[in-house]
């Protein structure tokens, strides 16, 4: 740790708590990566009795009364410290872990944790059947517990306000709702004028890509990045996912199809959005609960900044494209650039959330976040889930599920979470990072020519500067206003998309 | 856990303490494990950190005194219960635990737990640098401390015997030097008369094998000896070793050389053998300090037991020879079995232990038992002690170590651990393989026919059945006797090596 800390022995010892809980966390963390990853099929039930045990054991040491007390005896001198120095935000972050921590018995924290493994497993079987059916009952109890877990924090506007607050501190589905439903009411005709227009091609990427080499290029390109392959290393799992034991040691996986060549390489960039993030995290703060990301929204900004603003801009295949050509001549020899950039910004409108393109991917997530409001607040019942889950895809998207597993089956969120505040944050990131790249570009119009040019670095050490290395020093809020100069709007995200695809589709939008 | 258990809410308490205490030693494994095989090195510092925490917790939870109380509380009811119960060996095995782990103070624990970490970087810089007198002062340390561990222990005939019951529980040294002494006198006229002898020829084994092609046989040929690839997997490190999560998930690594074919056939087979022990330990064990290897001598004895005895024997190669030269036709197929086999077993005094053949290996073994004694009895100064290596393997292999890295500095065993008890667990498992291979061939004659004819299992039924299920239910010794009927003896051992080895080389031993 610092040495700049205080000498308070009050301190030493709220640092020594803390370091054992995060290197809980850590093996909790190591447990679950290898669990997606490496772990033969047999070690699954020892698996999950583990990191219940470990992560029961991280909560008894968070919600101990001493730890409580500790924060107690540092109020004063909190209050005598700057706000964004290391000792107060660490007393502060620490105080709000700990506060909603002690809120939820230890009773209900060890049902919901029992019941999520439950689901999950009923939810596989699901699945496999295709039948919604099968897995009704388990979600029946799941909001019952969450909005068990909701009454925890009594005071609420709404009853999914706690669940929201728990992944994005500070939002509400009052302020949620303030940003959807503009957005919402802007987006359908986009979606409706750029389906009216003539497609555009992707049959490029519908080729077949060698699974191993589609993998070294990634890893090349996030190289590019400037994600740390000495601090972090690439894997394979089912989904792909970052996850970290230190900032020293930030994984991602990812998935390869080799007969489509989007699936590793947006997933790639996007997991490696995470991870640079993480590993540029203030080494100060290492091993303290201020190592990591904001919130679940501004995590989910950076991951779609790198994927979509930067990964799938013009200027970035200025520079790779020729590279990529280079691994698949055969495949991409004769496809010229701006043939590329077309096909990896194809609009269409379709069933599964994480195949969507970045115009018609929010409306995936409004739906999901409508549906969770309705069940939270007894407004629609478990078992007309699939049928409300249809009707909002025909209203809003154009298309109808034909199966469970294409429509209310898809996500795995309310089957090993709870029900709220799932799902927000995706495309609260999606409008976090069109707000953040317009002052980006902004305050240093050099950066997207020397994008062009396949440096990243200037960008790069401007989000290290003003976001990455706080941590979870300052909320969502403070970071947007601090970085912006004002609070989230929807201005710039539907700016962004507007000019791209006007260009794109050559028609207004 | 088992149905048998006894409804006592004593026991179902100590049955919750043991669960947690065994998933956070799980979780202490997998760090270790990935530590070896995936870890990026930048991952190194939090690494140690997060398993000095866990280790801390692992033994805080031992140490609790409401675990001494319900360990008091059963002590009627265990007297009642049959001493090969589950009940009463989980008790009593429990009891071991306690009373050891409680026995040394927490300062001393987490002192000998820094200083290991100081030494083994010690050690990495000493092997670089071909410098014994790097790391003296830091085994100099390890001296003291592993005297003062001893001493935590008191009432033992010698200063060694805490550290070796720490491995092998109900050994000493005097019941160690009673077999080594006249092992050493019997094995150095073997060795000798064997190396007089027309050497065996192993050139064979030094051409070009593939790596990968090198990996798939190991894994085909450790399938076949019944490792169960479901619940277990192999991977790459710098070091073999077998490690486990639960009985359900039991890992091996190996290292492969592309210039030596005998590297990864035999460290896997031998890995494959601890390995199979633990899977096969009974599930009703699963969670518990039951569900392990009865000790170190035992665990070793039966991975020598498929390395050597079974592995390098004419009968196991009679039908897996033909598989080897399918895979390396080239390099091979105008090798005899019989010539395969004598390369397999050819006799070398040598520098490196992990490098020497069976007859020799236990000369090595000694050596480094005999030192750690005259250590710990203060008649052997740390600093002569790269001398009195050298001058040991002069006598015993007629061979002497040119440099540090080829003596003293081969093994990590004391630049990790403590000095004494490191050692003599290795040998100990070649006379136990012997002597409960001897009972075996006796009991069921026809299990080498069987295994000439490529089939394990009756072999692998016989030590699951007497051995592997009972985890660590018995002492070795108990399992020595309940095995073969009498206690632990060098005869069978020597037998097996003077057949095997007048045969091979034509001479009388």
């Amino acid at each position: 740790m610092s040495a700049s800390l205080s000498p308070n022995p009050k301190f030493t010892e709220l640092l020594n708590r803390l370091t054992e809980i995060n290197d809980i966390k850590a093996a909790i963390s190591l447990l679950h990566w290898d669990q997606a990853t490496y772990m033969p099929p047999g070690g699954a039930i020892a698996r999950g009795r583990q990191m219940a045990t470990l992560r029961r054991l991280a909560h008894e040491k968070l919600i101990d009364p001493v730890l409580g007390e500790l924060l107690e005896d540092l109020r004063t001198e909190e209050t005598h410290l700057p706000y964004n120095s290391l000792e107060a935000s660490l007393i502060r972050v620490t105080r709000r872990d700990y506060d909603r921590a002690v809120r939820v018995p230890s009773q209900l924290m060890a049902e919901i944790s029992q019941h999520q493994s439950a689901t999950y497993n009923a939810w596989g079987k699901a699945r496999e059947a295709d039948s919604f059916a099968i897995v009704q009952p388990y979600l029946q109890t799941t909001l019952e517990l969450s909005q068990e877990y909701a009454r925890c924090f009594p005071g609420y506007d709404h009853i999914a306000d706690p669940l929201i607050d728990l992944q994005d501190e500070g939002m509400t589905v009052a302020t949620v709702r303030s940003l959807f439903e503009p957005l919402r009411q802007q987006l359908v005709p986009i979606v409706e004028t750029i389906t009216a227009c003539q497609p555009l091609n992707d049959s490029y990427l519908y080729q077949i890509f060698s699974s191993k080499e589609q993998l070294e290029f990634t890893i090349g390109v996030i190289h590019c990045l400037g994600y740390d392959l000495q601090r972090g290393r690439q894997d394979k799992s089912l989904h792909p996912f970052m996850t970290k034991f230190s900032i020293d040691d930030v994984r991602i996986t990812t998935r390869v199809y080799e007969h489509h060549l989007e699936q590793a390489l947006f997933s790639t960039i996007h997991e490696a959005g995470h991870g640079l993030y993480e590993q540029r995290i203030s080494p100060e703060l290492e091993g303290t609960p201020l190592a990591g990301g904001a919130s679940s929204s501004l995590h989910e900004s950076q991951a779609r900044l790198w994927e979509n603003i930067i990964g799938r801009s013009r200027g970035f295949w200025e520079w790779f494209y020729p590279r990529l050509q280079g691994v698949f001549m055969r495949q991409l020899g004769q496809v010229t650039t701006q043939q590329f950039y077309q096909a990896i910004n194809k609009v269409t409108p379709s069933l599964i959330r994480t195949d969507a393109d970045e115009v018609t991917y929010n409306l995936h997530i409004m739906i999901r976040f409508d549906l969770e409001l309705a069940m939270l607040e007894g407004k629609l019942a478990i078992s007309d889930l699939p049928e409300a889950w249809n009707e909002r895809y025909r209203q809003d998207l154009g298309v109808i599920p034909k199966t469970d597993v294409e429509g209310v089956l898809q996500d795995v969120h309310w089957y090993v979470g709870l029900i709220g505040g799932m799902f927000q944050s995706y495309t609260l990131g999606n409008l976090i990072a069109a707000q953040i790249y317009d002052k980006v570009v902004h305050n240093d119009p050099e950066i997207p020519f020397e994008i062009e040019r396949g440096n990243v670095k200037r960008l790069l050490d401007w989000l290290q500067h003003n976001i990455y290395q706080h941590g979870r020093k300052f909320t969502t809020q403070e970071l947007i206003e601090q970085v912006t100069g004002s609070p989230l709007t929807i201005d710039p995200f539907l700016d962004y998309i507007r000019h791209k695809y006007e260009y794109l589709y050559k028609c207004k939008l």
